[in-house]
C-alpha cells in the first residue's frame, strides 16, 4: 500500500524486518560480539535493564510481558515483548512469541519492529558461548550438554565454536529428543555420546544445562575440578538444574546479579545462605579485564545465564543495521 | 518491498495504523465509548494494568517507559511505549511521542503497530468526558478550563459533548496561549472569557485542569458547590494542581485508585491523612451501576485522572479494528 517505501526514500520511516531477514543477516558470530559488548557495558553502568513486566493474564494459560533497557554505550534503546502461550503448537505455531522494538534514542521514535523468535535463540546461545570463551578451560576437550529440547541445539553449535571440542555427550529426560544434539555433533564432524548424568560429569570439561527443570538435575560429587558449568534454563522462581552445593564450590558469574539471585540457578544457593549475592561476579567485569575469571585450572566455574532484555535489544539492533544497509528492511511511515 | 500486502491477502499479518489513519478512524464518540467501557471493565476486575515502567535515561533529558495491560473482556491485550523529549520541538517532533502495540491475546502474536501520539490526545479527553457524562449536574451550563496548552482544546472539545454548555471560561498561567481555547468555544458557537482563577470559579459548573503544576492553582473556598472537578494534569509524583481540602470535601473518582494515591491530585490529600484511600471510587463503579455517583446537586465531584495503559489499549484496538475493516491499514509479514 501506499505507505511501504524503501528505506532510502522514506522520511523517518519505521523498518520492519523479519524472522526470515533476522536468521539471514544475524550470524552467531554477530551475537556473541554484541552479547559479549553488552555484558561488558552492563558492568561498567553504561546499559542497563528496566524492571521486568510479567503477567499471567488468566487467558489461554499465556504468560505475558516485556523486558527492556537502555545501552548507553550503544544507544540502543527498546523491549522485547511478548510470552508463551502453551497452545501454539497445536496452531502450528511456536509457544514462545517474541517482538523487538527499537526506538531512537535521540528522539524517542519507533525506528524498527523486529522479529523476536530467532534473536531470542541466538542471544541466549551467545550468553553461554561468551561465558565458554572467557571462563572455561582452554584445553576443554569434552562438552557436555544436560537437555536436547529446540534451544539446545543453538547453544551447542555456538559452544563449539569457542574450543577445540572434540566430543560431545548429552543427557535429557527423554532419550527420544538426542538426535537432535548428535545432528549437530555431527555436522560439525564430532563424536556423539548419550550417557547418563553421572558418566557426562565424568567426561565433560564443559556443562551446558538448558532445561525447564524444577530439581536438580546435576550433583556436586559428579563434578570434576577444572569444569565450567552454564546453567541457562532457570529464569523463574522455583526452577533448578544443579544442587545448590556445586554453586558453593564454584566462582560463581552471571550477567545480571539481581536476577541471578531473585529468578537464576543461584536463587537456591542464595536463599539457603551458602553464596552470598555479593560473592556472584558479573561476567562483564571479566569482559572488562576488571575481574580475571578463572584462576586454576582446577577451579570450578559456574555461569548463571538467566537472560536480560538488553541481549535482545543489541542483537535485534545488529540485524536492524544489517537489513538496512542490505536494503532488506521493509520501510513503512508511522 | 515484498512483504507489503493488503490484509485480506497475508497470511498473519502485521497490521501498521499511522498517525494520519489514526485521526481519520477514530471519533470522540468512539474514544468516550472506548474508555467508558474499559473503566467499568476494570471496575469488575475483567481488565488491569500491568506494572509501569518508567526511566530516566541520562540521554537527550528523555523519560522513557511502557504502559501494558489486558482488556480480558474486550480481548485486547498490548502495551504504550514512549515518552517525553524535550528536544524534540526544536527538531520539528512533539516532545512526547507514543507508539501503540497490540498483541493477539490467543497466541501472543504482535497484532499491529498503532501511532499513538493522536490517541493519547483522544483518551485523555476521553476520560475526563466520561467523568462528565456520569458526574456533572445535568444542568451544566458554564465550563471552565484551566489550562491552555495542546491538549486543552482536546479536553474541551470532548467535554461541550456531555452538557448543553452555554459558556466557556478559562485560565491560563501564560494568557496569550488562550486563543486555543478560545477557538474551540467559537467553533461550538458558544461565548468565551477569560476570568481569573477565583472568578473562573465562581461561574464554571464544570472545571477541567489540564497543567503541568507544582503546585495548587484552584483554592477551597473558590469552588461552588455543586462543581464537578476534571483534575487530568498530575500524573507524576510531586504534581499537584488543587487546594487537597477541595479532595476533603468531595466525593472523589477516579480511573484506577493505585495510580490516584500515588501519582495523581489524590497523592497529597492521601498523604497528609485527609483522605483516606478507601474513600476513593473507581469510576467504574459509576459506569457499572454500582455505585450511584453524584449524590445531590449540591456535592462537589471531582474525577482524578490518572491516565491508565488500558485507555491507550483500548482507543488503539478501534483504530485497528476500523483500519483494517476499511482498509487503511497496511499490512506487513514479520
Amino acid at each position: 500500500m501506499d505507505g511501504a517505501k524503501n528505506a532510502e526514500a522514506a522520511d523517518l520511516p519505521l523498518l520492519i524486518v523479519s524472522e526470515e531477514v533476522c536468521e539471514a543477516v544475524v550470524s552467531r558470530a554477530d551475537a556473541f560480539t554484541a552479547v559479549e559488548a553488552v555484558f561488558g557495558a552492563m558492568a561498567k553502568g553504561d546499559a542497563w535493564n528496566f524492571p521486568v513486566v510479567r503477567e499471567a493474564l488468566g487467558h489461554a494459560d499465556a504468560l505475558y510481558g516485556f523486558k527492556s533497557g537502555f545501552d548507553r554505550a550503544g544507544l540502543t534503546l527498546g523491549l522485547k515483548s511478548g510470552g508463551y502461550w502453551p497452545g501454539n503448537m497445536a496452531k502450528g505455531l511456536t509457544n514462545h512469541q517474541s517482538t523487538v522494538a527499537l526506538f531512537d534514542p535521540d528522539t524517542g521514535r519507533l525506528q524498527a519492529i523486529v522479529g523476536g523468535n530467532y534473536l531470542t535463540a541466538v542471544r541466549t546461545a551467545a550468553s553461554s558461548s561468551v561465558s565458554i570463551a572467557h571462563l572455561a578451560r582452554k584445553d576443554a576437550k569434552v562438552i557436555g550438554m544436560i537437555g536436547a529440547g529446540h534451544q539446545s541445539a543453538f547453544q551447542l553449535r555456538a559452544a563449539l565454536e569457542q574450543r577445540s571440542f572434540e566430543k560431545v555427550v548429552a543427557w535429557n529426560p527423554d532419550p527420544s529428543m538426542l538426535p537432535r544434539v548428535e545432528a549437530v555433533a555431527k555436522d560439525a564432524g564430532l563424536p556423539f555420546e548419550a550417557l547418563e548424568r553421572d558418566a557426562l560429569c565424568a567426561e565433560a570439561d564443559v556443562i551446558i544445562t538448558i532445561t525447564s527443570a524444577f530439581e536438580p538435575l546435576l550433583m556436586r560429587k559428579w563434578i570434576k575440578p577444572g569444569t565450567h558449568i552454564a546453567c541457562m534454563g532457570t529464569d523463574t522462581k522455583g526452577k533448578q538444574e544443579v544442587d545448590p552445593a556445586i554453586l558453593m564450590d564454584s566462582t560463581v558469574f552471571t550477567d545480571e546479579v539481581a536476577q541471578s539471585v531473585t529468578i537464576g540457578e543461584a536463587q537456591h544457593a542464595v536463599s539457603s545462605g551458602g553464596l552470598a549475592d555479593s560473592a556472584i561476579v558479573p561476567i562483564g567485569d571479566v569482559i572488562n579485564g576488571d575481574h580475571p575469571g578463572r584462576s586454576s585450572d582446577n577451579e570450578i566455574t559456574l555461569f548463571d545465564g538467566t537472560g536480560v532484555g538488553l541481549q535482545d535489544l543489541v542483537v535485534a539492533r545488529v540485524a536492524m543495521d544489517r537489513a538496512r544497509a542490505e536494503g532488506r528492511a521493509q520501510s513503512i511511515i508511522l
